[in-house]
């Protein structure tokens, strides 16, 4: 098939350079520089990328969720015709999905939404896909997605928007995952045993229950800095936690632990809290209990 | 090698087949029951299994932690001589582990904690294991525990205690792993789609940050059940990670995730709570919000 990739980012040009190897005619731009990479072919603006494709054409969006998402869909959709696919394979809120569909669908223009999961690696050598949108125009798109994914690595979700809801789901459940394996280490680095960490990550990975991706990028990091001494503990995090909160919370679902792994990443952004001083303040209020001074 | 297995319950049975399978020599017994197999000599008591032994003996207990653990090993002890070694294939708190390892020493027997996980698939064609106890006597059963083990899949941890310890850490993670999982599906159960759970399962299976060993069951779980209709979300729990949690306050250690998947399983047991009557009352007694009667 033909397909023009927008963003050519760490994801996009693994997920180009996927799609060359599997026999697609790949067009490329990204506005911030041009890849020095000659397995597809580049050009200079999203005009140019859409006078270069057929109609019916197809896009992939592989940019930041968020505004420049936005701002590229504002971009493309006048430019297209009616018949044309725009899968957004990004981040976005499921919400935006929704809403965007539904305008794009006004205008005659498919709007596809893909979760991926995988890394660079994967997008290189096949993701884990999860895709929502018009059920009949998906049959004509399927053959990417089967190439870009592992075997029985895709999934057509239903609607449009199911593909990111499910995304933002996948990465709630992996904050909880990764949190409960990092307490449990964080249990057994204050225990009475002298244990080492990359075998224990590497026997738990080997035949346990709780073996897992994870587990084995556990057992990476911990084969490179045996105690993590060169790291400090600061958790980041990219919003699709917190949508997932957001929408237990809209949905009055009890989940605790994948909010509490959340909470868990803010508390370790911050050195010391104010609710920490509040506490001490109070003790020392009503106990004399001593304080730390500054 | 020569061992006896004490307890030929599910797990004890598998273990003993899969040591046949190495040509290992496996003496059985179990106080409840004489198995119908004829892979393996049995023996009616303990006493016998002692005679039936060349000494140095290894003796590999696979009995429910507590009681009846500490039972057989008052039984089992007086027979034994110096130099001969107790394997602790059950979940025991590593505390008294640590305990009957000093006692043991000092009567000059070898007392060894192997954690063990897989199920009894695992216990039949290869389990993971995690042992602590002497490191020169060590040396001596590694092939037993080589044998059991998938491939790479044993590690000797340390003193004895570590073996158990490290079992419960991992049912600690497992408890959290499962949690996060289950409240993602809960969120997707609840949410304006309308998802396939056992397609999920499956693509989150192949290629993603979550794939694990755990999803693989909630695949199979829900290839039985489509939602699950047939069963009650009652969860569980059969102490270890009620250890973790009591280690985690022990040693200082924030680990919410795990407490609070805890905590889940021991309110899925309660079809109402006396909390939630307690702040419904208020409730109702400070604003005058309606409280449901019985």
């Amino acid at each position: 098939m033909e397909i023009g990739i927008i963003g050519l980012g760490k994801m996009g040009l693994n997920l180009a350079l996927n799609l060359v190897d599997h026999n697609h005619k790949v067009v490329g731009y990204d506005s911030h520089a041009t890849i020095e990479e000659s397995d597809f072919s580049q050009v200079s603006s999203i005009e140019e990328m859409v006078k270069e494709l057929t109609a019916p054409r197809t896009f992939w969006l592989m940019v930041p969720a968020g505004e420049i998402t936005e701002s590229v869909i504002a971009h493309l959709t006048p430019l297209l015709e009616e018949g044309d696919s725009i899968i957004d394979g990004g981040n976005s809120n499921y919400k935006d999905t929704v809403r965007r569909a539904a305008t794009l669908k006004e205008q005659g223009i498919y709007f596809f939404d893909c979760g991926t999961s995988g890394g660079t690696a994967g997008a290189r050598h096949g993701i884990c896909s999860m895709i929502g949108g018009d059920a009949e125009k998906f049959k004509t798109i399927e053959p990417l997605l089967k190439d870009i994914s592992v075997e029985d690595g895709y999934l057509y979700t239903g609607e449009a928007g199911s593909g990111h809801f499910l995304k933002m789901i996948h990465n709630g459940i992996e904050y909880g995952m990764m949190q409960s394996i990092a307490e449990g280490f964080d249990i057994l680095n204050k225990s009475q045993f002298d244990f080492d960490y990359e075998k224990v990550a590497g026997v738990w990975n080997n035949g346990s229950i709780i073996s897992s991706y994870l587990m084995e990028m556990t057992k990476n990091a911990f084969s490179k800095d045996a105690k993590l001494d060169s790291i400090k503990g600061v958790m980041n995090s990219s919003g699709e936690g917190k949508w997932t909160v957001e929408t237990a919370l809209d949905l009055n679902v009890p989940a605790p632990v994948i909010t509490l792994s959340l909470m868990m990443r803010y508390r370790s952004l911050e050195d010391d809290t104010f609710a920490g001083k509040v506490v001490a303040a109070q003790r020392n209020e009503f106990g004399g209990h001593a304080v730390e001074k500054k």
